[in-house]
């Protein structure tokens, strides 16, 4: 039988959690599909890095090119991060055949329309569930299993970073600066922190949650959106006080009339909810649906084998449209 | 386009939240598929039962052969409940070429092996997400966006009912008898309450989830299961001395030699589990995979239109390899 053959194009920490996903697993995922399936091409500079996982020096290369005409390769897997290159990535890589599967939150939302269109236009499968709360499968879940609905609400804690620096300023007493210092210092926060705490990257994902579950999609630079820079100590005493906890919130809600009310910015959350007992860096998704009514999703927003866990549900998911 | 056709075996709560479902949301589903979808045959006595909706008189029937026999349906809808005849039903609809969803927990759990059998040498598809979970979407997650992970563990609230008076005893210091019957009065149990307090109900679940997640089909007869009846006001008193909870907890477990450890019995949770937060009729399940690490799935496990959302899903997923 047909192997399934992957080139991926970037090799940072979750291009490597996804390699080692399907090292891992090969066995599972191989016995699922019942086929082969090979990471065959890596777009890469840094070959010699230590990842903590063999892989073969032959599978390198510099020139995407090398992947996208590769008439072998099934799948790309994109997972360089950024709009560009990697949109223009992703869109020469449909154009030529090939099915596509991101982590790339940034890229889905910023390019949306025009890379669905192309997938449509080439008759390949676009997929992306880790763009959105890394190792919870949200998006699959809200296309599959919950198509039955009408979506009335989703509230969303979708990023780890301003989560987990909100939990250690409620839990521990620190001020922001000391709770933001101590999740660079765990790597739950970049150097330059700017895309999380200004709340950019939840308002990527909410972009993306939006366009599936209203079909109304609506750029992340057109979303309202407060990151979590100035909460203070005070404001998560006054918080406490009201029985609440300050959750940076990705929101977006069908109103009565049939509009899409939307916004990113940090919220009292009852402490009886759900989303208030989110703790560190953990994410979570509660959803309403017109049937199913209250749902939430809790699990690892990030990390990569959480993302590559991702990554290759979507591969195997591909996979079996391949091969039937 | 060819109209999807369905034949419903039961109309009683869930099978009156199905349609229901499928009513009130018939745009979407329809939508999605890019076709019609219609019950078009009911296996029911009680016609005359007012269900707040208009159903056909002429849909109704009382021979189950009516809907076998039809050529023109694809999918048939079992919910009748309990093992027999609703097993002897899937059956024979199978091998008459239709599809099947169910939300029958005993009868799957009862009679697996045999029913996936059927499905597969038939060559029809057989899906059950409404059985483990209600609207929680956990199966169709697990054999789907989840695929890539070695599964280790698994902790359930599978059933309402134990839930809802384990909430009351907790929160309001209720007996137990004296929960029971609030529950019971407001519908969340049953007025013979054996199998839930028992955990029959959760070891059925538990026994599916065994099977896709570990490969390893115990029948619920052979899972240790402890029931909530000897639950006193002082046991759960005690457990919150030690700052837990007590929760019906259907368990399983990877162990370090490669077999399957699994119960069913009530647990302390520690007060900062996530399950220790699932309160009143709500279900929750936890899974623990070794690339996604720890996942939880909250919602609805119970009630017509969460089940019929679970039902509906299923039946589009269905329509959608039909369609293809």
């Amino acid at each position: 039988m047909k192997t399934i053959k992957i080139g991926l194009l970037g090799m940072g920490n979750i291009g490597t959690g996804t390699y080692k996903t399907l090292e891992m697993n090969r066995k599972e995922v191989e016995a699922t599909l019942g086929t082969k399936v090979e990471i065959v091409k890596i777009l890469e500079k840094d070959v010699d890095r230590d990842r903590g996982i063999e892989v073969p020096m032959e599978k390198f290369t510099q020139d995407p090119d090398v992947i996208f005409n590769d008439p072998e390769i099934d799948i790309v897997i994109e997972l360089l991060g950024g709009i560009e290159p990697a949109s223009t990535f992703m869109l020469t890589a449909m154009k030529n055949g090939k099915h596509v599967v991101t982590a790339n939150k940034a890229a889905v939302a910023a390019n949306y329309h025009e890379l669905m269109a192309t997938a449509k236009e080439n008759n390949i499968i676009f997929k992306f569930e880790a763009s959105v709360g890394g190792g919870i499968p949200i998006l699959g879940t809200l296309t599959g299993p919950l198509r039955a609905n009408k979506f009335e609400e989703v509230m969303g804690i979708l990023n780890g970073t301003t989560n987990y620096i909100l939990h250690m300023m409620t839990k521990e007493g620190m001020d922001y600066d000391e709770a933001l210092k101590d999740a660079q210092a765990l790597g739950f926060a970049e150097a330059d922190p700017t895309a999380d705490v200004e709340g950019i990257d939840a308002a990527n994902k909410l972009s993306i949650l939006m366009a599936l579950m209203f079909d109304h999609y609506v750029p992340p630079t057109e979303i309202p959106t407060t990151g979590i820079t100035q909460i203070t100590k005070e404001k998560i005493e006054e918080a406490r006080s009201n029985k609440c906890k300050i959750k940076l919130i990705a929101h977006a809600k069908e109103e009565e009339d049939g509009s899409i009310f939307y916004e990113v910015r940090p919220m009292y959350i009852s402490e009886t909810h759900p989303l208030a007992n989110i703790n560190k860096e953990f994410n979570a998704v509660f959803v309403k649906g017109n049937a199913v009514d209250d749902l939430m999703f809790y699990g690892k927003g990030a990390g990569p084998l959480p993302t590559g866990s991702a990554v290759m549900g979507d591969v195997i998911e591909i996979s079996k449209t391949i091969l039937r």
